[in-house]
């Protein structure tokens, strides 16, 4: 059973278009319609056929729609609401897939005072941004997490978990405070110390740029690639989720600091445990399938 | 022409059995010899057939090899030479492949006072250990650095030199102090970064780790990579380069010092500028073919 015939999508970068495509191979027989504020992302997004319709205003987007996905930056999610608010059907429900939820939860709330809000977040994406970077198998096998305001119709928070499901998603339900500082430590955190380091090497002025260009096998280039993620979805998750992730960068820099401690006195005990033990995170994460077995990631070394 | 007709490899691991499969593969008439201080490498290494000979003892490897290379921790260097220097032909020429030049240039030299060494690094590698884990195409298109001593014999380290090139690296020849800060810009801060992010996510009380490991694709998964590297070369390597790594940290904490107060203090236009300004980093990772250019690293999707 199909949880919606009628999705309408706001905000075709990568993750809408991949929700668009993901949509078509999944569920043939749902209309698309998309909208996004930017007419030259429109004009690609009709040229490459991502929807069944793409719209020039929200309002015209959403007039028919039975579920509405918000695809855009976390800090601009009240306002492309505010945008739709008046022509959204009563019976509509609206989801996101923002990398924030307590300041989604109040933003929507906020911009649809008597809409049916479902916030998500599928844990998936890409370094790449854009209409053209979507893909219909991201959220195969990734997880999306449903963070149900507790008023929200059982039926509709059951039908948005139907939708990711279909999509080839696994589902899971929390809260959206728990979820925030969950996120803040398996994708906020990470993303900031890429960011700084990537700066940093940069910066240096006794080894160039060119030199780190290319010696960045050694390890290096593993963080530019989260690094060249988009810079406005960044920005808005590091002033949305500010509290949790200046609480666990405190936490991550006090174990900095313990490892600079154990390298300046010699102790190299500490550091071959924690080394050891890191090991088993990531065979973990392989055998719970979130990430590629093959070494390098799969990098091709040819 | 060959540069070396009788190659020694000492250590058997992922770097020292991919340099035995990329002689075979691209210099097929080198006769191969290989020793590992544990049995159980060397028992693997022959039932593989890695090399032509696996001999019991370091002695008996070098004994007429025209080519010694040691593959083994760098903090291991200067005891290994030191276990064959008594059966080392005169006229052969010693290197190795460890990520730091400095110390191993002094624990070679000593080991080695009438030796012919030629120290170098191939920037290269997975997360992978072991005889198992290596392959002939590990250092195509990937740098090796050369670092010789000022009185080494240009003859023996254009012979180095060549023997890179042949199996596949490009060539570039570095003093070991300028090397050694390099590489703890774009390997051994890298390294250390990833491994106590992993720590830190682990010792977590509020977030369990099935919740990490589970909504690691949010941006975690990349570092366990290079956390799950070999617990004793990276022991050895924070140990040997201490000085370089140490100041490299400092501006590191610096830096996130910043971004942590931009954080705090609402300032997006400083993260919007610098996310802005990393993305370049990669582009020109991937256009010098440093990286895998697919989206993702080229990770499976399906």
């Amino acid at each position: 059973m199909l949880p919606f015939a009628r999705v309408t999508i706001i905000g075709l970068g990568l993750i809408g278009s991949s929700v668009a495509r993901a949509v078509r191979q999944h569920m043939p027989t749902v209309r698309i319609t998309g909208y996004d504020a930017d007419p030259e992302v429109r004009a690609i997004a009709d040229r490459i056929q991502l929807c069944d319709d793409i719209t020039d205003t929200p309002g015209a987007a959403v007039i028919d729609a039975d579920f509405v996905i918000l695809c855009v930056p976390v800090g601009a999610m009240g306002a492309a609401a505010a945008a739709f608010a008046d022509d959204l059907p009563a019976e509509a429900v609206v989801s996101d897939v923002g990398s924030c939820k307590e300041s989604v939860v109040e933003a929507l709330r906020a911009a649809l005072p008597n809409g049916i809000v479902v916030p998500a977040h599928p844990v998936a994406g890409t370094e790449k941004s854009g209409p053209e970077a979507g893909f219909a198998s991201l959220f195969h096998h990734r997880w999306c997490i449903v963070t149900p305001p507790e008023d929200a119709p059982a039926l509709a928070v059951e039908r948005v978990r139907e939708f990711w499901r279909q999509l080839g998603a696994m589902v899971e339900t929390m809260d959206p405070a728990h979820h925030d500082r969950v996120l803040a430590i398996t994708s906020h955190l990470p993303h900031l110390i890429a960011y700084t380091i990537v700066g940093t090497a940069s910066d240096l002025e006794e080894v160039t740029a060119s030199e780190v260009i290319k010696y960045s096998a050694g390890g290096f280039r593993d963080f530019t690639r989260i690094a060249a993620s988009d810079p406005t979805m960044w920005r808005d998750v590091f002033l949305a989720n500010k509290e949790a992730v200046l609480d666990m960068l405190q936490r991550f820099s006090e174990d900095l600091s313990a490892l600079q401690r154990a390298i300046r006195w010699g102790k190299g005990d500490e550091l071959f445990d924690l080394f050891t033990r890191t090991r088993a995170v990531r065979r973990s994460i392989i055998d719970q399938g979130q990430d590629d077995a093959r070494p390098d990631f799969g990098r091709s070394h040819d």
